[in-house]
């Protein structure tokens, strides 16, 4: 079916929208892809509506390629399974609720593992059975406190997710892998340049997860990569390479001075350097102990926790928070410190901490051999050459630290630089979370009920719309990589002679004919607002049929580069069709 | 790809669910088809949903062939929309309402007039955009006060809406028609019996509307229809046919009587033919006058109204609903007698109404030259041999006399008959009900803005599919047409010989490189529980390689007919592929 200009339901606009501030954005509800209806919530007309259904329909391939099947949950759920994982109340006000008539609770599905493991729970109960997995392509509701930059972040917005169900941990391993190999091969058909960065599971749980950003300058989230090698992260899962331990024989011994009034790093580094140690201290020659409380999940009670880092490094509190997970991890309030009269706030070091039965992690770092200047637990006093295994061992590492851009690389190759992106696709191991909430078991052979194992994929299909539009646009518009395209060929007839006009209709018909997809802009404006639409649509290729066409030429117009070819207009449609087939 | 029934998802019930009625819901729940998730809320596992996108596929056929464009709304809307047709509150406790994290208001969208007109206003102003038809095929949303029949009448269900735009009653009118043939070619192709039946619009507003109704005895809509012609309505849409006018000049003298105790028909009937008036009565000969009030949209004031229908029939309240709509319709309370005094009641005849100012609408029947026995407008007194037309002249007709089996035809063709059928289509004109609302207009040729008027026409994707379960099915389970059928042929493997087991492989092999939809059944359960299954799943080719093979051949049954034929099993693939191209 052709597609003609004259009467698609299609306006563009000449002006940005005053609330748009991302390239995708501006063009995308420019070119007449979508409209906005409410915050975070969008009408795809009908070019976004086929660019929809081409990222569904390549989505889809991929996934029934690793064995995975679709079905279709609802997206208005009952309370009662999102209780019994404790997500009813965890989700917090991200999730939309609501009451029916009778007053029962409901939510609008922001992800499905809950009904997914039900689902299987309701078909499926042998060894036998497993492994599975499910997928389905669904609206999903998030009420985001900041949607942002139209269909990027929205609160109604369309993904992909699927869950395995595996009876062991080697079962969901393979799962994972087909799913990252699946995600692989779809980002790769989209054309989308990104990254894979190992990541914190957050709040889903879990163990493995990996995230899919799509690199973007606005993109939201951040990570870091090597300058030389492969290696991308988020920040939370970035491992602080260690040094090799140094001997502490022939270090000097530990020695307290009086460092009146040094509570920060700086008071203290510039009272040494401005002493007659005859030493030069900097920041990094400093620990600094941060203390913080955590608790496990399902109990009540904090514990103290110490944590020392390089006095040039702040602690992150996400990266800590990710270390420590599943506990929670909270500041010290001022009773915490009265409660403690150990502390000595501003000069902790890590005796009294041990002394008093207090944990103690440092940054990996901090390695046997290492001297360093720190608190003396004593007000204004601090400890010089405090030997870690010599003076005080740390009952363990924690990536507590934060990280900077020149950081060594972790693998070794390189060292990091941030960049951003925006997440596209993530892949967890989730484990038995799920199914130990509603005992999803699975008959062994042996007879024996056998608990199974879960992960968790996800897609975000009508982002990557935005992130495509992203990566693939110039000043004049979209430019479309083929696949995901809303037409192959945008034919312009430019000019007013009938014998254009039917030049341009015979080819139209004949490449229609030949199965490729094909807006054809019959309308009575403009050669110029015609062009202009063209590049600002984005199909990857445009065909000018105007003047030349009584020399026997017409145009061929790569949407992506600019590159102009004349070529004869009876062999256009060959030329076209060979484009097309790539 | 070959489906195969070792790893589809898909378990089957011997049992019928407990809470399940109707055949269709039985049926796609023990078939694995679909799975309750709550009341009205359901699942859709991979038969199902590949029931279900057949379906689209076929209604998006349809409604591209007349030229209508997809586009896809929101279900999450905002409330201002829907407040300025006043449906956020019309709409009553059917619709979901739900607030977001900020105390916006927000609804579940069970239907899409305002926020179309409200697209169609954002891209289009002038009268050369117009006609255009846009449609959606989308989840939707209804708080149903009682979910029914499964799939049947859900809370969660899919439904393709499509909006009409023209600029005027005749481009309303085309719009229209389009549809009403579209409908015509989907319901045909997915092999349904459906009547077109005239309908009244109800809380949409508007004035020409049909409904297609799918017949079922399980039905939920009744509807009357000829005996003997192809007339169908809703008993709301029945015309009642009038009798020809009589001559008054021989009628005898209208006679007031003096009948005491008989505030009834009955009770006045048994009077008459006991009193010594020397002729006999039926009921049919009296008219009886029923009071109620009236009051026009927007209006605060109720007026009254008398009905004089037959005194063998009833008033069908909701028939005079639709008869007088939009006013609204009471009954009258006794506070309104009391109000007017020279209201009889028992004996209320058409004198004192119309000396009064009400206003005095009667039955067809009741034409000129007939004469009547009714009341008096005095208590115990009624008159006999009141001739219409003589002394008395209603102030018009109206349709609120029940409908009955056996009742004439309104085409005049043999009588009425009583029958059920659940709505799966639903054509409107809506006329400017919500362009109104909105101040959607075209600028005229003329320069001056134009009214739009609009359309709005509804399929039941996902109640189709419970539709033609009720009427594609018999005792051992689904039966489908072949354009909506999960499968074309369900391939059991009846024989543990890797000989069978490897010619159902071959067959199967073919059959998909062939282009045919093959479940596989390679499990390793009995062949009985595989032909249960391959009946209850309901694929309407059904093909056995068995023992037979080891002579060349294999059996082919005919899901529908319970046909069995003995095929050469070298010529399988032929003579099936030759079925499913029909």
């Amino acid at each position: 079916m052709i597609t003609r200009m004259s009467t698609l339901f299609l306006r563009t606009l000449r002006e940005d929208p005053a609330d748009a501030e991302v390239p995708s954005h501006k063009l995308l509800v420019r070119a007449g892809y979508v409209r906005r209806v409410a915050p975070g919530i969008y009408s795809w007309l009908p070019l976004g509506l086929r660019v929809l259904r081409n990222i569904e329909r390549i989505v889809r391939e991929e996934m029934d390629a690793i064995g995975a099947q679709e079905i279709h949950l609802p997206a208005l759920l009952p309370k009662e399974p999102y209780e019994q994982t404790n997500r009813w109340t965890e989700y917090g006000p991200n999730m939309f609720r609501l009451k029916d008539r009778k007053g029962g609770d409901y939510l609008l599905g922001p992800t499905h593992e809950e009904l997914f493991a039900q689902t299987v729970k309701g078909e499926y109960n042998s060894y036998r059975d497993f492994p599975v997995i499910l997928y389905q392509i669904q609206t999903k509701y998030r009420d985001e406190e900041r949607p942002r930059a139209g269909i990027l972040r929205g609160r109604e917005f369309v993904m992909k997710d699927s869950y395995s169900f595996d009876l062991d941990d080697e079962g969901l391993g393979e799962s994972y892998r087909r799913h990252r190999e699946a995600y692989i091969r779809l980002f790769d058909r989209v054309g989308l340049r990104y990254v894979i960065v190992a990541a914190e599971s957050g709040a889903m749980g879990g163990s493995a997860s990996e995230e899919f950003l799509a690199e973007s300058t606005t993109g939201e989230d951040t990570f870091v990569r090597s300058t030389e090698s492969g290696f991308a992260a988020n920040v939370e899962a970035v491992v602080t390479p260690a040094p090799e331990p140094k001997p502490i024989e022939d270090l000097p011994a530990a020695e307290v001075h009086h460092t009146p009034d040094t509570p920060t790093i700086e008071t203290l580094v510039d009272f040494l350097n401005a002493s007659e140690m005859g030493r030069t201290f900097t920041a990094a020659d400093t620990l600094k102990n941060v203390l913080v409380k955590t608790r496990q999940p399902g109990t009540r009670e904090w514990e103290l926790l110490g944590v020392g880092v390089p006095g040039d490094r702040e602690v992150d509190i996400k990266r800590l928070e990710a270390a420590l997970g599943p506990a929670e991890v909270a500041l010290l309030e001022e009773a915490d410190f009265a409660d403690n009269p150990f502390l000595a706030k501003g000069y902790i070091g890590p005796k009294s901490l041990q002394d008093n039965g207090v944990r103690y992690l440092v940054d990996p770092r901090v390695v046997t051999g290492t001297a360093w200047v720190t608190g003396a637990d004593k007000t204004d006093h601090h400890v010089v050459d405090l030997v870690c295994g010599r003076d005080f061992t740390p009952d363990g590492t924690v990536e507590a630290a934060d990280v900077r851009e020149g950081d060594p690389s972790p693998d070794g190759q390189g060292t990091l630089e941030a960049a951003r992106g925006i997440e596209i696709g993530h892949i967890f191991q989730l484990g038995r979370k799920y199914t130990d909430a509603i005992s999803l078991d699975a008959l062994g052979q042996d007879g024996k009920p056998q608990r199974v194992t879960m992960g968790s994929y996800g897609v975000g299909v009508s982002r990557l719309i935005a992130a495509i539009a992203e990566q693939s646009h110039d000043e004049l518009g979209l430019c479309w990589p083929r696949e995901v395209a809303p037409a192959d060929v945008h034919v312009v007839i430019a000019g007013k002679d009938d014998s254009v006009r039917d030049g341009a209709e015979r080819i139209a018909a004949e490449l229609d004919e030949a199965g490729v997809r094909v807006i054809l802009d019959d309308r009575g404006v403009s050669p110029g607002v015609k062009f202009a639409d063209a590049e600002l649509v984005g199909v990857p290729t445009i065909l000018v049929v105007g003047k030349g066409l009584a020399k026997g030429v017409v145009e061929v117009k790569d949407r992506a580069t600019g590159e102009r070819t004349e070529v004869a207009a009876d062999s256009a449609v060959g030329h076209l069709v060979g484009l097309v087939r790539g």
